[in-house]
């Protein structure tokens, strides 16, 4: 359900009416039954029906056919204020977290989708880590991960994530860089049926210019993962100078680009794609993706905030679940739609 | 015009032929009459008609009313092998750009427009500068200067330049982000004909995000430049995350980003506006203009290359340099379009 005072729970309420999301899944809202209520007075939208307790979830929880509400009862409904997030919706947003990892791992349900939490909230609440990717990895034991976003017409993989711009430079290794070309290529070809096409950045303006620029990261890292990844036979090109590399022509012919650091992926994925990304956590042991937007605080409970990011990132969840999904009537499992 | 074994000479022999840049300017190309003879007869454009030596230029070089070439005699014709560039082409390029700078700051031109230059041969030449911005700003001796690239889509002024990813931190000043605000403020006033709204990007992911990532630059640096340029009467925002800042809905409202490094800004804009952007270096006393491209090497002398940045930036020129220009039907200087 994402932070209890941001735009998530109204998109919670319309994924759980949403007909794209029924035909491929059923989505069970991990979140608070009071707040939800008390956002559709609001913003008159449809209450949600199912409602489910604890014990229910523990007896039955894997076996739930309908669209339906984990209450996991983590905030008072009542001192939520619209727009303000605290470190009580922090401390509840991560408490929806905790629960669809664990019912995930479970195989409660077959994939999580999460809606926006806010970074100050789950900052004031004591939690250490700066966003889901890092939630994830960490809850899942994962050995390797990364955060790719995805869209009908841009992909990127960041080989760093949210971390200052001046700490970049000593996360890059050889070893990292592989990874995430691999963790990109495996994914990329779940989505498109194929061995993808891949083009990996540079780190400096021009890709270092030979030198000319910067202290060689290019030829100290990338362009060694570039090789290694090519001789286990994927199609990857780079280290390719990152004001060019996402030209028209280009974006034509690669199915994802690495990217080295958040905003070298975010900004051209942002000006291309606002709005219909989807954010995707690679190398997890579960499947989980995530909206491309954050808590929209200026128009929480208005009823205003888009549901299309959180519904492509549903039925892109379903899409990798379960491979076939897209021809498959039904899944076998729900899937959770939760913080 | 440019290093002579990239596009540059076929772009000057088109240049000499537009329709357009007739209309507003008298183009003429500061270059090599051998280079531009040799590529004219290998592309099968037409070969220049007017051409200049250099006692001429001394006599009545600011009196040309016809496009034409200053034949500056910088390298041997034949000895340039297109696609490949060398010391000497490196040279020859950065002989013109001496003798346009002089000629501009001479008032024999009105302004100089460059084609484009190869940073490797401008290395191996000896000359000690990373790009056409920094040669302009030594040599005119401007006390401040920046780099903006402006487009129908979006305009992207830089704080910093052509420098290593790891340099950007130490270069960053609230002196130097209100000087690029101040500069750009005033070029975008003259473009656009009232005063501009811009936004200022952040450094770091979701610009540090109140101090989660980063060493705090946007608090140190970038809002007090913003609070600074503001108190002077000018329309700006920031520091914005710079992911967020380059979404449509934003772009529609800003007539340009003021960006902290080299890719932060060229990436949206070369995804945005690749091909029709024109780079336009601010705070120079003279105008100076530039094609958004490289020297393009691998279509070299094949007549392939597009020559409608050159022309935008040679408008844009004449432009900037006569504010009237636009209704004009002629201009009392010529236009240089060299290097």
């Amino acid at each position: 359900m994402g932070d209890p005072a941001g735009v998530g729970p109204e998109l919670c309420l319309r994924l759980l009416q949403d007909a794209d999301v029924a035909r491929l899944a059923t989505p069970v809202v991990f979140g608070d039954a009071g707040v939800l209520r008390r956002v559709a007075r609001q913003c008159g939208l449809a209450p949600p029906v199912r409602i489910i307790g604890a014990a229910e979830w523990q007896m039955a929880g894997g076996k739930i056919r309908e669209p339906a509400v984990w209450d996991l009862g983590a905030v008072a409904a009542d001192a939520v204020q619209p727009g303000v997030v605290s470190a009580a919706t922090g401390r509840a947003a991560y408490r929806y977290i905790e629960a669809a990892i664990a019912a995930a791992l479970a195989g409660q349900v077959a994939a999580v989708a999460t809606a926006p939490i806010h970074k100050e909230a789950l900052h004031a609440a004591g939690i250490p880590f700066p966003g889901h990717t890092e939630i994830f990895a960490a809850q899942t034991g994962a050995a390797r991960s990364c955060m790719m976003l995805t869209s009908s017409q841009i992909t990127c993989s960041l080989v760093t994530t949210h971390v200052g711009y001046r700490e970049v430079p000593r996360l890059l290794s050889v070893e990292r860089i592989v990874e995430v070309i691999e963790l990109t290529a495996e994914a990329m070809r779940r989505i498109r049926g194929r061995p993808p096409k891949m083009v990996v950045c540079g780190l400096n303006p021009h890709a270092g210019e030979h030198g000319l620029f910067g202290e060689n990261e290019e030829d100290r890292w990338i362009a060694p993962a570039v090789a290694a990844a090519r001789q286990r036979g994927l199609e990857v090109e780079g280290p390719l100078p990152p004001d060019t590399a996402f030209v028209p022509a280009r974006r034509l012919t690669t199915d994802a680009f690495v990217c080295m650091y958040h905003d070298q992926g975010l900004i051209p994925l942002k000006a291309l794609a606002f709005d219909t990304a989807v954010n995707v956590t690679l190398g997890l042991p579960i499947v989980r993706t995530s909206v491309d937007h954050g808590t929209a605080l200026d128009i929480a409970w208005t009823g205003r905030a888009q549901v299309s990011s959180l519904v492509q990132a549903v039925l892109l969840a379903a899409r990798l679940a379960v491979p076939s999904a897209r021809d498959q009537a039904s899944l076998e499992q729900p899937v959770s739609a939760d913080m």
